[in-house]
Order: C-alpha cells, then structure tokens, then sequence
C-alpha cells in the first residue's frame, strides 16, 4: 500500500501537467495532503463515489502515461548511475567534476 | 524551415507513443520519410487538405506536450552538461568514470 502510493506520487510528479484541474485538485489533496475521500467530497460538493471514481480514473491514466513515456522509470535508471558517479567524483575530488555533477543532479 | 523540422523530429522522438496510429504514420511519412502531402494523401486514400489539416492539428498537439513537460528542453540542458562533464573525465582518464559516463550517455 506505501509502496503504491510512492509510486503514484511519483507518477504525479512526472505527469500532473498533463491532467486537468479537477484531476490534480482531487489527487492532491488525496495523495499529497492526506484528505480522506469523505473529506474531498465535502469540499468538492460531490458525492464520494464521484471523488473515488476520478481518482481512480486518473491514477490509470497516470499508469498509462508511464507506459507510453516511462519517464519514471527512466529517471531510476538515470539516478542510479548518477549515485555511482557521485561516488567516484568525490573519492576523485575534482572540482570541475564535482561542479558538473552539481548541475546534473539540480536538473532532475 | 529546417529549424523547424529539426525541431518537429525531436518533439516526435519524445512523444510519439502519446499519437494516435494515423498521426504517428503521417508524421513518419512526412517528417522522416520525407513523402509531399499529395503522396500521403494517394497512399492513405483521403485528400490532401485531409492529410494537412492532421499534420498541422499534430504538430500543434507536441508543442501542446512539450510547453507542459519539457522534455525535449530538460534533455539538451542535460545533454549540455553531459558533453562538459565527458571532456572533463576523458582528460582525467579515470576508468570507472568512464564506464559510468558511457552508461549515462545510453539512456537518453
């Protein structure tokens, strides 16, 4: 259930831009505020059938992204090797290296 | 003019997996294969206003998701600094750095 939710915060990260509104709103306050359904219902004005129903809908559109883009994924894989190469640029201790590497890491 | 296609390629690259079948085939027909509007219009059987107004009607959808994702833009800003930091390790001439810097350049 952690391990869900990690994920589907993450797959926000990477694709929220590509949801609407409403969507982002509900997902927000369900995943990043802690809001129960009851609670978004409430402050939505909606039943909490309709709130779990988009939350649903967006989170295997947010699955479905991924599939097509694997923009999570990809960014893993990227952050491992960075990890290792973080390693041997300050056993290494160069600067420009270790400056390089600090750019790198801001971008993600 | 071929800035523009230049950049149209790339924007493909990213996010063709998000097209539908018959934008992705004209795209590829046009962009990459280079085929005129008249030639995708006798080889998919519609008019070639038909095959215009998809052209143009995809071409705006990838700028669509490129101003919400960047992901061409996040690509060369990491690819200039990945050039910088492969001058740099290749005048050290560290082996490990190498290897990592290789497996860095593979993913993207």
């Amino acid at each position: 259930m952690l391990e869900k939710t990690t994920r589907i915060n993450y797959l926000l990260d990477f694709y929220q831009a590509l949801l609407t509104p409403k969507q982002r709103s509900y997902m927000e306050m369900y995943y990043l505020e802690d809001y129960s359904l009851g609670e978004i219902s409430e402050e939505a004005n909606v039943s909490r059938q309709a709130v779990y129903d988009n939350i649903k809908r967006t989170e295997a559109m947010l699955e479905s992204y991924e599939e097509k883009l694997h923009l999570y994924e990809k960014f893993m894989e990227r952050l491992k090797i960075i990890q290792k190469l973080d390693e041997r640029v300050t056993a290494i201790g160069d600067e420009s290296l270790i400056n390089y590497m600090n750019q790198l890491k801001e971008l993600d």
